[in-house]
């Protein structure tokens, strides 16, 4: 055994969404030197039928304060999901963030046997606490974060791979 | 500690690929369907400075077989990236996932502290096992994944959320 559940996930979680943060600062920054309305960028979607970008961001939230409260076995937070301008989309990110801060390593002790049980519209969903993390939470938070780019990718703004795992 | 290198890489990676090669055949299926030529979704893109598809898949098998090679301290294997028909692409992730099988959990151990370099244009780049793995492998690894599903999405394909979780 080789890596504690809390490192395979809250400093992962943090780092991303710090990294998701600065893209957003670039968007909006673009948006205002092409003239470009910054709702144009929050209300774009990739499909008719999948998120816009601000609800992308609003998931990569709840899939990490999800992830880092079930995985400690504390209540999940519960946001309402208002956010409509980069700068509430911000705060959105940095109050995850301070969620996330305020786990502490010993909590996620044992977390990879705990039992965790998502309440979905089609009823309980149960799983063991290493592939709650590995098999749903980071591949939907990674989902989610990838959409987002990908949006404000495809409507032209100068955000690289390297803006998306923030340095190497 | 409480999850292995192993168990954070190689059955994660395999699982999503089985994913992958899911999606894209349905996406062949949606091609057919529809009278649409398959290169139209082999070519596509979600912005002229992103990958098309085939070349999204491509990434995502080099990432799956240089995550595993590297923390077991093998050579990565090196393969032409010459697929253009859904055929290929289903031939490349199934040799890319016949090379995970090929890895032994135990090649894995102390992988966290092993250090994997990799040469970068820009110059050798140098991490512990469990930062190439957490930081740079897995996120590459999704987002290549999510750029393909989301190109898929951007051009009508029906597939969904649970088809890129691969049911929870």
């Amino acid at each position: 055994m080789s890596l504690s559940m809390y490192e395979a996930s809250i400093p992962v979680l943090a780092r991303m969404l710090g990294n998701l943060s600065n893209i957003l600062k670039k968007a909006e920054a673009n948006a205002q030197a092409r003239g470009i309305d910054p709702k144009v960028f929050i209300d774009s979607r990739l499909a008719p039928d999948m998120y816009p970008l601000a609800r992308q961001v609003q998931v990569v939230s709840d899939m990490a304060k999800g992830c880092a409260a079930r995985l400690a076995g504390v209540d999940v937070p519960s946001w309402a999901d208002t956010e409509s301008t980069f700068e509430e989309l911000q705060a959105r990110i940095a109050k995850t963030q301070a969620f996330l801060k305020g786990i502490d390593a010993a909590q996620l002790d044992g977390s990879e046997d705990r039992t965790v049980v998502l309440k979905m519209r089609s009823g309980d969903l149960s799983f063991r606490g290493r592939d709650y993390l590995l098999g749903f939470a980071l591949p939907n938070f990674y989902f989610h974060l990838t959409a987002a780019y990908a949006i404000l990718r495809h409507n032209g703004v100068d955000v690289g791979k390297m803006d998306f795992l923030g340095g190497v």
